[in-house]
């Protein structure tokens, strides 16, 4: 077992003043199991990491990893009108979306900004989830709601999620779900419990890894349900970790708040695909995204090798010239311990956006050249061996 | 001056992994200034402490703090339908409110839960700003907007706060602006700008201390405006602190998130005087709060003295018990050193909110007796000495 006899935890007068900041079902266990730093997101600590973020990376790739993501705040949809209204709030084509599927999704503002990037469930004809990245939405849809005539109710339910990611995930998920987990296809779901604990179990992470998530839906049970993951995940070498920056930028997974915000469109961060505006429902943005879409996008958040000693993940943008002028901003980067180059991604002018453009990005160990490169940079159908 | 030569600065790794939440443009001279801790609020890192809270608690009873408080982001609302809008989205009567004044105002939901709590300034006959508690009210007001006819401009403006409190602030503040500081009425404020940088002055701050909160304008000169602040405060011994949290809750004053929450109604949370509903006025949640007041509420946050050895400030709530059986929760406490006891604010039903009442809690230190008492626990009007 991964639990150290004398851990001793984190200081949370380091992050914390008062109870304004929620902790999830799981924080006693992440406190026991070493967590060595929080941050905050969606108004909770999401446990950052518990070792080395490149010892972590590396655990991830050869055997399993389990994450506390409660901070994957859930918006609850349901009523007489949930469908038309849960398909008001994304470009997503949701008719097309059955119970027990799921869709990474996109919700955007009228100009067609993004407000959040979402994993959404269908859990029943009238009954949808938005596993949130880090914004209110709930509010959002309760302002949207409010002058519309559907009849929805609106609110967050008692829903925390687990991610238990990596190549030996399928073997843990089998010991504690048995064999469906196997015919599980990628975004589907299926409700159960453990022990009687409730819960959904989704075939989604962000890894790029062989991955699930498992929504806890009855907060009073979280350790239990950590210790019953744990136990089941010791044969296969399970340990705590927090989510692996490296992993999910090799695999180009955005990050909401850092590499796209409420000022980018899809088009702008390469998610045209989740825009599907052909179809006939209605959702708030579709003019603009179709304006946008027929007239282009004057930027573009590109894939960038950065030419430089191991860079350590970014904490703040890096700003990106071209010729003496500033031009944009590297978004993410970090040391890519297998590819063993520095990668990430740029917002630039499309005049910049090309394959094999040369930028150049002030890093925090100095000026550095960089190339456009085309992502992902790990191509998920190739195994890339440790060294 | 208060700049120690050798400061290590705080590792931002501790709370932070990428560039998703963002830096105030004071930050640089915060980690100079020696903060030794950062919380998360409205997705950027606010100061929490340079020193013992303690020690920063007696500086502003008997000197002059600076806070950067650029984590009160603003919503700014223009257009020629701004004043009707702004007063669609809350309780208080804006046609009272004139330019150059402004409001401390709820924002509340259709149902007359409490989505915010900011002071609310109004810069012309249509151009109001939102200094904002910790949730996104920039996607509330824009949802609400999508809807109506009003012709209004929603965006979050390039505007960062400082708090500047304390008995010497009026000298600081004098130094810096000259006599009008002195004319200046509680909620008011002025436009002005210092060596060129734009700034807004108000008189209002998180104390019940004499205060004063100055809105940089232009992000670029964070740093510039921090030093003559602080330049201006040497002779006055001032230094920059985190908020104090035992100072406002001598003063009653209310934290969003801890001691009020969207599930809590303006009257659960003795607020009930910034909803003025017998105004022509329309605004969300209207019907629901004139329902509540005239049907009574069933719940109470009340001041409460806890009967125990000295209390650090809460990380989480406390469960509070009558009898032995559980009815409510203490949603902030603390001891005030000048004042010699355990206070802080218990959410209640009505039956267990009279003064006098008696109440277990159960604290960090074990299960306390505590009292309900009147609030504020310190009188705005008298000053009490250090021993």
């Amino acid at each position: 077992m991964m639990q150290p006899a004398e851990v001793r935890p984190f200081d949370m007068r380091l992050i914390q003043r008062g109870a304004r900041l929620r902790r999830s079902p799981y924080f006693e266990a992440t406190q026991r199991y070493g967590c060595r730093a929080y941050t905050v997101y969606n108004h909770m600590f999401l446990p950052s990491y518990y070792d080395d973020p490149v010892a972590e990376y590396w655990h991830l790739l050869e055997h399993v990893t389990l994450w506390d993501v409660s901070v994957e705040r859930q918006v609850e949809i349901t009523g007489p009108d949930a469908l038309r209204f849960t398909q008001l709030l994304t470009p997503r084509d949701l008719s097309r979306c059955r119970v027990g599927a799921g869709r990474y999704a996109l919700i955007t503002a009228e100009d067609g900004g993004i407000i959040n990037d979402p994993v959404l469930l269908r859990l029943g004809e009238n009954h949808f989830w938005l596993a949130l990245a880090d914004s209110d939405v709930l509010l959002w849809a309760k302002g949207v709601a409010m002058r519309t005539d559907m009849r929805v109710e609106i609110r967050e339910p008692d829903v925390s999620p687990l991610q238990v990611q990596g190549p030996k995930s399928r073997a843990v998920m089998e010991a504690l779900f048995g064999d469906r987990v196997n015919d599980l296809p990628y975004y589907n779901f299926f409700e159960t419990n453990l022990d009687g604990i409730p819960l959904v179990v989704t075939r989604t992470g962000w890894t790029g890894e062989v991955g699930y998530e498992i929504y806890l839906r009855d907060g009073s049970r979280g350790v239990e349900l950590w210790e019953r993951i744990m136990e089941a995940g010791a044969p296969h070498n399970i340990r705590p970790t927090g989510p692996s920056d490296i992993r999910r930028i090799e695999a180009g997974l955005l990050n909401y708040g850092a590499d796209m915000t409420l000022d980018n469109n899809p088009y702008e961060v390469g998610l045209g695909r989740l825009v599907e505006p052909d179809k006939e429902a209605q959702f708030i943005g579709k003019d603009a995204l179709r304006r946008i879409k027929a007239k282009g996008v004057t930027r573009k958040l590109v894939g960038v090798e950065i030419h430089a000693d191991p860079l350590d993940l970014n904490e703040t943008v890096w700003p990106v010239s071209s010729k003496g002028a500033r031009v944009g901003m590297v978004t993410s980067a970090v040391y890519s311990p297998r590819l063993k180059r520095n990668i990430g991604y740029a917002m630039v002018p499309v005049a910049h956006a090309a394959v094999g453009t040369e930028l150049l990005v002030e890093t925090p160990l100095g000026a550095a050249k960089a190339t456009v490169v085309t992502m992902p940079f790990v191509d998920p159908k190739k195994q890339i061996p440790r060294s």
